[in-house]
């Protein structure tokens, strides 16, 4: 008696992907409805089932479909956008302002149905995302009819899809209680990274998977910075840390995990965590090379990722997977490491197992859903082929296979592409909504990118600072008498301050985008001792708006913000044409005098050595006022005693060279 | 007026690849037989140009074809063969014993034919090769209308084409002499590479190359294994090594050049040296990753190729062009490093110079040879697309496009590809031949690898060594009185010397394939010092011949060959199944008894520490020789005071545990 099945895959070469690693050659795939009822040589699969539907094979793989087990897909719609960056000027400069403009339910929507076109056509059956508005990337998942673990993102920023760190947990809860269970979509909450959450917010995500017994997905030790951070701040690499917060309480999936240590991996294991490897992502972004080696040999469950399309650029696990044979046989020097077979393991079985969903999918095995691919071996850069080495077939795939080699995919039981023609999505129509986003996107950047300013702006947190200002600058040859000649006027000083200040000025093409300068402020304590640092980026307007007699001028307008990116960002963002560099040490004080506020400031020049000045300069609102102050100020200059000097109109820049 | 051309691509995205890196959108380009009149925006070109033929490009890049800077292509022939290998057994064990039975003319051509039809497919318009026939592979080149610098390789060994190299040298001469000022084929010479080559064929090969102006092509530096071994022997690096032999006056393109320091690298470049970068295969093969940044600072012309596809496993640009971006931004820590438009630029105009024909290709510039391919870029791993960056079509070729993306090809004015149909190649007809190669070499090697001794003759060199054995050993307590019982009998002396051996034993799951021995004997002077050492492979059957009286025995034939190899090698290309290790001190005599001829070895065995042995051997031709002999031998131990001990029949080996 034969047993009854819905569809036999036959005349095809069978990657089972099992732990076995058994493959059949002429093999067989039994499926009843979203199952897989056998595997196996096919005269012995023909002998036991019949179907209701037999497709042949013929010069073909069938294989389990990969796991693409890291990637933040809405993310497709801003592939491209900016590219060979370093990763602050790309997330902060591009990818934040982008986001916070346009991620939106219909973006994440439209942003997941392509991602899924595109991981459809390249073989991926399963993947683990990580984005806002992550119920909608559910929505699109399940129209797709892809399976996914899909990560509401917790982190402690105001984000695109939440005000506070609190509603987005609230949004991971809602969403994890409502996708419970769903056939395709398992969902699981994201707390972003160690260092774009607080402790409490790894505890909270932690304590919510747990509730649910669902996946975290986070991101562990992507780059040599974060680990020297985390030491710095807590005295221990990124895992103990975590684990301290009781974040490995939950089924935890780590992407990335670059830079860690055996004693880690070994936690890690403990934990049951799995892990996701990202290798062009951490090519790209020049976050290194994974230790995967150690990590398989520890027992650890690592799997494979694109990352998001952002960033990467594209969807392909085909990619990836040869990428982390091949790193992983220069990492240890060894061109027998990571073989094939197991490269390719990675991203199925090992994948789905790393993903906490290996009961489900992941190979071909009885019992699992029936998530598949067929690929053509027949194509010219697979050809010729060879039998006596019995891992050939997954040499093939791994080292010479494309993508658009995979001809059909079936995820639980379904036809998601035939013939590669996709089933569930209309890639044309998505493309068209693509291309209107794009434009829009562009349109954007574009207003943004017309100056200096707009791109200031698109950092947030600058202020506009619409005080005019009177200033009189004169150079001295004798700093000491001015000095004293300062402490014994007998003015009321409101404070007095010490500085090292280093400037770097930024100076464009176009002159009329005003000069940009980053400002590193050492406060300089009686005892010469620096006790706080502040760093500033003020963009100067190149014009003078008047000139009043005896060189005292009335300054321009200038937009403030606070620096706190490095001034190497700074420089990669604003690509200045120009850059000057002025360090001096400042003397200032605050006085008032004749009922005005005025700020003298006595400065050493020392880089490039210029010498000694002495500028005095008071806020102003009006013309008037301006005049009033412009002649107070000269007259003090007088009374100084450096009145024959001659006045300098220029910035201290401006007499560079 | 107009001037009249041949074709006018338009409506495009045309990307020059000039200096400039000018780009047009919409753009054009005006063809006039083989060459191109001009590119430039679309407006301006049709003002100018009227054409026979029109041809829309539209949702197209029109760019130069990629250059593959390093390949060897008929070993598409042998893709897939053996793969996750260390070189050595790649290529002692598998390459070369295949080539000496498989390369031939009609090998090359049809493996030139199928790497053809695979790069024309992938958007490759000219090469670099390095083969055996290479006149072969230069009509296949010819024939699918191909722009190719096709070296002639010379070695030192006897190759598949030539038993010396001045035959291969003259080869080399026949070759370029036919083909110099062919308008697609550029012949040259190819010594393979230092360690592979005499000084005296360096000097020949650059003098061939000079002689008639053309390139030489070869291998520098690949691995740090040979720059080690170059530093041994003569006491430098590779390049200064190569210049000191004259090889730098030739057109040079430098293969690999993974370790080559900042000196080499200026002198490379003084010598107008071109370099093949090969990502793929580095990584593949745990070479290393070759310091691109700093060569392109140094000013070097570095292209990019696949190298062989036995190795790498195909002949894909998109993939070696994105992971020459990726590698170089991880090696430099720095993700801004070889920006996309750099990259392209190195597998395009850089390329063509690398190959010394950059006045005939690389970029769309007037008076060049109209060498150009059409890149859908509407594919949905293209999508969307962005105009804010001008170098946003790069990034997206570079980090995102597949080689499958490319539609139509274009060589020398002529069509060779048509939206994805190739023109002037067969490929089904191609792909039937190769499988039916493809069968012949499983066959050639499953044969050989039924057993231990089949692969043992596979790798050349062994003797079969058909003389039998007479052998009697007995375990004893006093051997410094042995020795003297020894030095004071009175035989005849004919040598005597003094060993310390390292025996490495191979066992395999079938026992019937017998045992490999690896040994290795150190030489020890009257001083205690190594003098000499020698390392031998020994294939030992299972099964003893006969047993005599007083277990004295007439041991089993063997296989001997020299030990070229390392151990390492041996181990991973016989993959026993156990290995055992003995290290002994063993003091031989060869004497004089009675007529015949014995060995007297006096051994301690030290490693696993078994104590002390007398054997006394004899060669044998016949069994009553043998019988006499054995006799003899069993005498021989009584005379010298040790009859009584228990005599061992087994091996050492077969002591342990």
């Amino acid at each position: 008696m034969t047993e009854k099945v819905t569809l036999l895959l036959v005349n095809a070469h069978v990657l089972t992907m099992d732990e076995q690693l058994n493959q059949y050659r002429p093999g067989a795939v039994a499926i009843t409805g979203e199952n897989i009822t056998a595997a196996g040589a096919e005269n012995e699969i023909r002998q036991k089932y019949t179907a209701d539907e037999t497709i042949d094979c013929s010069g073909k793989i069938v294989m389990p479909g990969l796991v693409n087990a890291h990637t933040h897909i809405p993310m497709t719609l801003l592939r491209g956008l900016a590219d060979d960056l370093r990763l602050d000027v790309w997330l902060m400069g591009y990818m934040m302002p982008v986001e916070r403009e346009f991620v939106s339910p219909d973006f994440v929507r439209l942003g997941s149905l392509i991602a899924c076109a595109e991981m459809i056509r390249s073989g991926v059956t399963s993947f683990a995302d990580m984005y806002y508005f992550e119920e909608d990337v559910a929505k699109a998942t399940a129209e797709a009819g892809m399976r996914g673990v899909l990560g509401q993102t917790v982190l402690k920023f105001p984000s695109p899809d939440a005000k506070s760190w609190e509603d987005s947990l609230a949004m991971a809860r809602d969403f994890i209680q409502r996708w419970h269970g769903h056939p395709l979509v398992v969902p699981s909450v994201s707390p972003h990274a160690p260092y774009t959450c607080t402790g409490e917010i790894l505890r909270a995500t932690a304590q919510l998977a747990a509730e649910f017994d669902v996946p975290l997905h986070t991101h562990i030790s992507e780059t040599a910075f974060e680990v020297e951070n985390m030491r710095n701040e807590n005295g221990m690499p990124v895992v103990p840390y975590v684990k301290k917060q009781g974040l490995l309480e939950a089924k935890v999936l780590a992407a990335h995990c670059v830079h860690i240590d055996e004693g880690e991996m070994r936690t890690l294991l403990h934990a049951g965590a799995g892990i996701a490897h990202n290798p062009s992502s951490n090519l790209k972004l020049a976050s290194g090379i994974a230790p995967v080696n150690k990590m398989l040999e520890t027992g650890l469950n690592v799997g494979i990722g694109t990352d998001g399309p952002a960033s990467n650029n594209d969807l392909d696990m085909f990619e990836e997977v040869r990428l982390a044979a091949f790193l992983a046989k220069t990492a240890s020097n060894d061109p027998t490491a990571l073989p094939a077979p197991q490269a390719l393991a990675m991203a199925t079985r090992i994948g789905a197992q790393a993903l906490h969903i290996g009961h489900l999918t992941g190979s071909l095995e009885p019992g699992k859903r029936a998530d598949l691919i067929l690929i053509n071996l027949d194509a010219l850069h697979s050809s010729p082929k060879f039998e006596r080495d019995p891992n050939s077939a997954y040499a093939q795939i791994v080292y010479a296979s494309k993508s658009t080699d995979v001809t059909d995919v079936m995820v639980n039981g379904k036809w998601l592409m035939r013939n590669q023609k996709l089933l569930t999505l209309n890639q044309e129509d998505l493309l068209q909504q693509a291309a209107s986003y794009a434009k829009r996107i562009d349109g954007f950047l574009m207003t943004r990118e017309q100056s200096v300013l707009s791109k200031l702006i698109a950092l947030g947190g600058s202020i506009e600072e619409e005080s005019f200002e009177v200033q009189v600058k004169v150079k001295i040859s004798n700093p000491d008498e001015v000095k004293k000649a300062i402490e014994n006027f007998g003015f009321e000083v409101l404070y007095q301050r010490h500085y090292r200040q280093f400037d770097h000025y930024f100076t464009f093409d176009d002159p009329s985008q005003g000069r940009l300068r980053y400002r590193e402020d050492d406060f300089i304590d009686s005892k010469g001792k620096v006790t706080d640092v502040r760093a500033r980026l003020t963009l100067i307007g190149i014009n003078r708006e008047n000139e009043f007699a005896e060189d005292v001028l009335l300054s321009r307008s200038r937009y403030l913000a606070p620096a706190s990116q490095t001034l190497r960002f700074y420089r990669e963002y604003f690509k200045p044409t120009e850059e000057k560099m002025i360090e001096k040490d400042r003397l200032r004080w605050l006085v008032k005098h004749e009922g005005a506020e005025f700020y003298i400031n006595l400065d050493t020049i020392e880089r490039p050595d210029i010498g000694h000045f002495i500028e005095i300069k008071s806020r102003t609102w009006s013309s008037r006022d301006a005049r009033k102050k412009a002649k107070l100020a000269a007259e003090l200059l007088k009374a100084l005693g450096v009145s024959e000097a001659e006045h300098q109109t220029r910035d201290y820049v401006e007499m560079l060279r």
